[in-house]
């Protein structure tokens, strides 16, 4: 495969929340270019069926293999445990996506092989992380729960309001019961609730950010395979949008942790 | 205008929540035929930009005139605050919307003429409801407030959740503070938290329920216009969606209050 190096990394998400992955990718990668499909128009995809979802997936892969990238990131746990067969189909260059690189920390630093998982209803449902951490360890035991109101408590920004901690001790009740000593928090959005889903599970439990996996893994492909950009410029990045919504901006900086610069409005 | 009172009544939703309409309609005119469009795929409009709604209200009119409908039923308030023009323009039969029919309800109803709204974030910031009670009556106050977090609360099923009454709690408190005398409950998903809202508002404040509003309205146009199924057998009811997400018959049953029958796939 020939690879031009300066060709960018293409990511994408259901909506913003894979600005968290962009976010580590610039920290891990700080001279690579980014573009980003976010489908602010359909999201939440957590909640679709697993036809819609894929068809969905395919029309993005589409649009970001057009746009010559030399990586597809997806940064989406819903899209990546129930299309990723799709996507991969699809592309011409290699794909990465964000269950497999957390599988792999959560299996790197499990010492009980205790392992719980927080998704969407679509990304529970899949199983596919229990699959991705059975693959790499057979006796690694996977605690599963899904919690839907989380997407939207971070979109309201409530990080550590009251509703947000009662709703969050009865989702997790089930997963602190069974001792687990990793977390994975397997939704770009719940990183932002990292500090109070720590102080229910308890400092002891590591808790595994998807985003920052997800970032290591790419670091360590783009190293293998030498496709690091060769030029220590200042790198571009742009972001597509299937809608402006309400609160883009502030939701969107909210994750990316910096002001967003170009975005542009695509529809399919 | 030659209408077949037989033809149906098209109602349409960006989801499920407009099945609340559906089952006002089904008890206030139990002969008439329905064919209900819930975008499945695409919901939750209420977070969307304007011309997003727009584009998708008009692909969902033009589908619904296709099946020969006597009357459009706009369900969705979102819908009906922002892309209310764009329905009535594609449309060749009467068109009715929420809105409107909530606002008579409520200028008919209200002693101290102090209104409270409550919606999602678009219908809110369209301040559609201001415009249509203060037609009805300048001097009517409107206090409205967007609730972002009632529609997912609502589909998990939390209908008198602690978390559900703190998150209403403090939703609620700047409009109670107003002392409103009646509250607009303007999202066809917030029928089903109608007794907790009622308990946190206080039994002296007159909750309208949009659903029934809006049947009312259908049913006053339908004698008034003569246009009523001559017909008094059982209706035909069909139910179109764009996904068949998770949970879909539990949710759309527990909105309707019966059994779904006919449900068709329509992907745009």
């Amino acid at each position: 495969m020939n690879i031009k190096t300066n060709r960018a990394i293409g990511v994408f998400d259901s909506g913003i929340g894979g600005l968290t992955v962009v976010r580590s990718l610039m920290e891990q990668l700080p001279f690579e270019n980014i573009i980003y499909f976010g489908d602010t128009a359909r999201v939440p995809y957590g909640i679709k069926s697993v036809e819609t979802i894929n068809r969905y997936a395919a029309q993005i892969t589409e649009f970001l293999i057009k746009k010559d990238v030399k990586l597809l990131i997806v940064a989406c746990n819903t899209m990546a445990a129930v299309a990723h067969q799709t996507i991969a189909d699809l592309s011409d260059v290699p794909v990465l996506e964000v269950i497999d690189a957390s599988a792999r920390i959560a299996i790197k630093n499990t010492r009980t092989k205790s392992i719980g998982v927080i998704g969407t209803p679509a990304t529970i449902n899949s199983n596919a992380y229990a699959r991705a951490i059975h693959l790499l360890d057979k006796k690694a035991k996977v605690f599963s729960q899904a919690c839907p109101l989380f997407v939207p408590l971070v979109e309201e920004g409530w990080f550590d309001h009251p509703a947000t901690k009662l709703i969050a001790q009865e989702y997790l009740k089930s997963v602190i019961a069974e001792q687990v000593d990793s977390l994975v928090l397997g939704c770009t959005h719940y990183p932002l609730l990292k500090p109070l889903l720590q102080d229910i599970m308890g400092k002891e439990v590591n808790l595994i950010d998807s985003a920052e996996a997800m970032a290591k893994t790419a670091s360590d492909l783009i190293n293998k395979q030498k496709i690091g950009n060769k030029k220590n410029s200042s790198p571009d990045y742009v972001f597509y949008v299937s809608d402006l919504p309400y609160r883009f901006q502030t939701i969107g900086e909210r994750f990316l942790g910096r002001t967003l610069g170009r975005v542009e409005l695509v529809s399919f």
